[in-house]
């Protein structure tokens, strides 16, 4: 390690897509980068509609802070926020219901398409999404259900988690949208491995963490109490405990899952594993609801989004919080930042 | 209701069990009732063990603030600290190793039995239990799994659940402690149905709440988003639901587990429903990890517990936390004085 002033490094910049242009996207994004300290921390591409954006902003009352560009000519200029504006796309705000909508599905879609071009030309250092609304990609013929799904496709991955981060805590799942039940069918060893591995890369590439300390959650109440109440510990979540441990990663349990978000407990580890959705999300939420943020693990490339989605009862009324879209924006911002000081040579005395 | 200068009631008589003489219970015991602000409030008749009581203050530093009386006499008098003492168990502390033992076993048994024989007797206004060890009870022979099972009994009641109160958090389980892939072959609207009707009683009579708003949270990962991720939620939950709202109880549900606990939704309710361990536990340890109480629904009598067990590694070393035996208690004390003031006649002006 140098004891030599760091390199002046350049700021980043922070690929923002706009969602769902009904949604509340638009507002918590203009709400979030109204905020001058975060744009003295790097620089902004929003992948969105110029005038949804300066309508947002005139229902904040916030003066437009950027500059609009054709979406054609990419984001490749500039030191402030510029907006990509798909001017091709006839949409026009009319005050109407907002939900599901076949042009707002298709519009929200090319944002992200557009943005994923320029993370894989490395033109963008990291990626926001804001909310999409899943059905309006249906209603416009895109096949993905969501996110996630056309990022692993774009980079050619299977091997993609979700991971949320609120408050110091960060939380990989090994499932996510399945019930309950089903979830039997598909619970294997390699489920469990795959968020343990992908966490630890992640603590260690992206958060900077030489030796992450991981747990890993039992499924069962009091996880399985020695086989009394259930057997998944000792069948699948020890075995790919112990194979994880083989490949070097320090990781511990399974941990009864109600004690192990208590902060005697959690405070031990670098980050957790739950084995599914609200295991891991209602620890997350209650520890900050308004700042959890969602990364997924297992890309390239560095993606964050608000654990939030479209919210269309409350959008277009300023009153949506802001609050996680900005702590998504601080966390890519921050990882970006980590990554590229690691990857800068070291300026030795 | 009286605006009338309240009737002084006489302090209510707390029972509380010593639990397993080599776990924590004694020590947490005698740490939580040293606070003299505690014994203004009731009286209480400790049943247990008196040397393994007085040992316990000694490592402690505590000066004895009991009286000691042997079993055979009951709780009959007395305005301070009673202790009932089982002279009759030659138990003697060895510094042997601590861990499941049938004498042991034997005596944690029959402090609970003879407790049960005042609480039905009504000489003793609430109860309070220690920990005990479920693999003790079996080597003794006495054939109940816990507590809960054998209170059933006794009070010859089926319709038992469990409730966790912490920081204002009220949560009552549907299913406890079954292994998670297992509770689909019980999942079925009355079990969902019963810790709704409990849970509404117990906030009626017990906290005196006129018309308690309860909330029921999904099983699947968004409650099941309208059946897209299981159908639980429509076949078994909504049903559930309907018949409590027919019998006039206010009931709202089945709502997302994952934000059901952040202040913003929480505070609507007086008390939550949850479908299975981790989904209550996880959220009442995270709000509370020394404080949380449990509390048996369904029975005619008052019971309350702390919710950690025996920790035989760290007991007989003083360093058990009593934070959850005190909460337990005062929760005894608060809803024995509630049930007593409304028991007595209002003295209108």
């Amino acid at each position: 390690m140098s004891t030599a002033p760091e390199p002046r490094l350049r700021r980043p910049l922070i690929g923002v897509t706009m969602g769902d242009p009904l949604g509340i996207g638009p507002e918590v994004i203009v709400r979030a980068l109204a905020d001058t300290a975060l744009r003295t921390e790097a620089r902004f591409a929003i992948f969105g509609l110029h005038d949804v954006l300066e309508l947002a902003a005139d229902q904040l009352e916030v003066a437009p802070f950027w500059w609009r560009q054709p979406f054609e000519h990419g984001p490749r200029v500039g030191s402030g926020v510029l907006v990509v504006d798909f001017d091709d796309i006839p949409f026009a705000r009319s005050g109407g219901p907002r939900g599901p909508d076949a042009l707002a599905g298709e519009a929200s879609f090319r944002f992200v398409e557009e943005a994923v071009r320029h993370l894989r030309a490395g033109t963008i250092d990291a990626l926001v999404t804001g909310p999409i609304c899943k059905e309006s990609w249906q209603l416009a013929g895109r096949g993905f259900p969501g996110h996630t799904e056309l990022l692993a496709a774009r980079f050619d991955t299977r091997r993609v988690t979700m991971m949320f981060a609120a408050q110091g805590l960060r939380v990989a799942l090994a499932s996510a949208h399945v019930p309950l039940f089903e979830l039997r069918h598909q619970f294997t060893i390699g489920l469990v491995h795959q968020p343990i591995d992908l966490l630890d890369r992640a603590l260690r590439e992206w958060w900077g963490i030489e030796a992450p300390q991981i747990a890993v959650l039992g499924l069962n109440p009091h996880a399985g109490e020695g086989g009394l109440l259930g057997d998944e510990e000792q069948r699948i979540i020890e075995p790919a405990i112990l194979m994880a441990r083989q490949s070097g990663i320090h990781v511990s349990g399974p941990l009864p899952a109600d004690t192990a978000f208590t902060p005697q407990v959690c405070r031990r580890y670098d980050g957790i594993v739950a084995m599914y959705h609200d295991q891991g999300l209602i620890p997350v939420k209650m520890a900050a609801f308004h700042e959890a943020v969602n990364v997924t693990l297992g890309l390239p490339v560095i993606r964050t989004s608000p654990d939030h989605g479209t919210a269309f009862d409350i959008a277009g009324k300023a009153r949506a919080d802001a609050g996680s879209m900005t702590a998504a924006i601080r966390l890519a911002i921050e990882l970006a930042t980590a990554r590229a000081r690691r990857s800068t040579p070291a300026v030795t005395g």
